[in-house]
């Protein structure tokens, strides 16, 4: 799941997505009576926007930002480290994406732009799809170094934080 | 209809939003059994998708891109030199997006994002969402200069054009 | 496109859904400016609904109602009265779907519920996708003859009609 | 929270809405990184399919049907029997809806529809609105007794259980 495939490697001028889970990306399981992390979304989300940038989809991880440790931190990295791109999105649930912008500050010269939702992109109202939309864009507007796009705002890493009691993302 | 009210007018650090109307804004009304341009909807996205960032929406002209001629472009454009703020939204039916862009192009030290949609943002499956979220960041990344969002692609203004055989936009 | 196909004539104890147009299928054409009826959206929605009851589409015509005339009623009458199933669901344009209930009135020992909605089922608001669910239900429960339902309430054939300046069906 | 309001109490000829939460009304709340049963959605269902026939909603308790228990069933059935409507909807978790249905089997000469639904109404995608939209129409279509709609189908209370290995709902 966490190599992009043939197909997809050759879009080096374009976009690549790094998917980790996060509440983006959560489904409903009536089954289990639960919501988990499900399939990303992002690539129905940039076919239904009718996105003819070019953009690549790597599946790395499906946790809630919450279980996201150090060791998942140092995938993300390489992840970004080893894309041919110079351009790179990457989905992440909210509870600790501040912290992986932290921990992936240093990309050399690429654009990274980190951002989820608060509520589920599969949801009728949802800030998913807006906020996919304005990363997607600051990928292409921003210069090298890792930012994060939430609640309307770009943020640059290292200055941002998730605010517990008002649930919004705000600068330090 | 064309003049911020004045709880709207302090935000001059925010994003001035200027609405022309066009198919983002189309709404239908059964009792005519047609299709117009409604309310601006941008107001309820930015809502939706908890956006804290300050923003004023400036509802200028409800018209389809077609019926808007040079006139209309004149009031564009001082709406945009007249506005407080130095980042400027404006959503914009498709088919003279491209050619308002450049009637627009001289802004001065300003910011502007024209962005709009293909398919109606009442629609279930619709780019609007996104291209507004796109606008939304892309104001607040890009240098001064007048630019354009469409097809998930941030264009120059003068150096894009719409493409009637794809009904897609795409650069010169 | 108005024969019901080998893989579906199976299925006499289902449903038989007759669509025949109207804003319910309304979608937009941006090439062209214009909103058109396209194709049924009706078995998305069944299949959205989890439906397990065995149905079958019969695309017969795709035209607003005022359009509809008197052969497209006879039309219409001869496919209910060729149909293999004893309950049958069709979908119209509210305009003149009072007058096409009454056309068919005669059904024998068929039960017909049709519906429609006031706003197509491509919005994200619209009265499509309920209207469709209580179509679906009331030809399982209501006796032989004709019947529509719209703005939440089952009535007669004969006894109702469009009131053009509610933009309501009530009861003669 | 369980008394109708005086507002409410004079629409007999109407159909009573009891709702006792389940997954229809499950709404997402990223504070705590959960999902629970939230306000009733069914209202603003109704006022979406622009429905005219009277109703009133009667919020008895907010539960998941797995905690739903004999106590629960005997606070339902009493809110049946001392509706003034003869026609009655109940949302309900899937769980053990069946089981609800056989519990308030005897109704005199109410009709009673129960119904709820596979995924939360608040997803883009789900069974939830169809299941209204059927329901509401069944209570206006069936003999007195107690059914249950789901999976696009009219059940009996009695007939009916939930296959937990194709979480559909069938026939005993």
């Amino acid at each position: 799941m966490n190599q992009p495939t043939a197909q997809e490697s050759g879009a080096h001028d374009g976009i690549r997505i790094i998917t980790t889970g996060g509440t983006i990306d959560k489904i409903y399981f009536d089954a289990r009576s639960q919501f988990e992390v499900g399939d990303p979304v992002i690539g129905h989300v940039l076919e239904e926007a009718l996105v003819k940038h070019p953009w690549t989809v790597q599946e790395l991880m499906q946790k809630d930002s919450l279980e996201i440790d150090d060791a998942d931190r140092l995938r993300i990295r390489e992840a970004v480290q080893s894309a041919p791109e110079k351009r790179i999105l990457i989905t992440h649930g909210t509870d600790t994406m501040a912290k992986t912008a932290e921990a992936i500050a240093e990309t050399g010269d690429r654009t990274v732009v980190l951002t989820g939702s608060l509520s589920p992109a599969r949801f009728r109202s949802s800030d998913a799809i807006f906020n996919i939309g304005a990363a997607f864009a600051a990928t292409q507007c921003l210069p090298a170094g890792t930012w994060l796009f939430m609640n309307g705002q770009v943020f640059k890493a290292g200055d941002v934080k998730k605010n517990l009691d008002s649930n919004c993302f705000e600068a330090l």
